[in-house]
């Protein structure tokens, strides 16, 4: 990504938040709100309702999803903004549940490795393919409770 | 598990497809239907429309709950079969992406390791919690598409 990348504001929130829905109809049911969307930094919240268990607390299949969503929404606005016409699709994930999520929850995925990003991008214009590693974190209120990190892959279209 | 207990039949799987949607709407609304559902084995099918991508393949989000909620059943069934009164809660996954899944799919959870099962059941009835580790299979068509592993724990209840 070049500095001017970095420096153009990214498309609004709300956009960001139309288009999963739109594209990723399992993020509308799940109720996933876009509280923001920079290429540093992208912040999902989700509601319990549509994502409990028989506990009362958010489903891990649920918390996995949304934080699945959190990285690979990142990765995909870095790409556009990048102008990387590649597919990318998620190649491993790692969970970690710290602790039950008894209401409403968060997804929190940050990355501003700029040498990584551009690892990331010179092997992908090289060789078509290249590999990001993102983490992301579910946070219920203040609290963390869990881990999430996972491997994407970005195809160049052919 | 006592051999009694493996002798019973499991409840129809109609039963426990009622069971997830109803106490877990996302299984609901993925389209999770129970193909079947014994002690040794939970094989789930979920159709691509609810959980797909921009790409019309599934959403690795929808992917791994979908597998996450075969291994937590097969799990849950074991237990109540075993009259435990335990909470159980997943405590890590991991998740490769195999093969984009391009239509409906399926996930699979086999369990049939009786002294990895005895150990968790008397570890549980001793110290009050106890973890089991359970893989499952995604399926697309007769392709593997994913393998998921889960650490589930079971609490005893208070």
């Amino acid at each position: 990504m070049q500095a001017d990348e970095q420096a153009r504001p990214v498309e609004h929130y709300r956009a960001v938040e139309k288009y999963l829905h739109e594209h990723i109809p399992m993020s509308a049911a799940m109720g996933v709100r876009v509280k923001s969307a920079t290429l540093q930094r992208v912040h999902l919240a989700a509601p319990l309702a549509p994502n409990a268990n028989h506990h009362e607390t958010v489903f891990g299949g649920s918390a996995v999803a949304v934080a699945t969503l959190a990285a690979w929404t990142l990765v995909h606005l870095r790409l556009d903004r990048a102008g990387a016409d590649a597919q990318l699709v998620i190649q491993r994930s790692t969970m970690e549940y710290k602790k039950p999520m008894a209401g409403d929850f968060e997804a929190i995925c940050e990355f501003d490795d700029r040498v990584a990003w551009q690892r990331f991008k010179t092997t992908l214009d090289r060789r078509g393919r290249a590999r990001l590693t993102v983490k992301a974190l579910l946070l219920r209120g203040e609290h963390e409770a869990g881990a999430f990190e996972g491997d994407f892959v970005a195809l160049r279209s052919v």
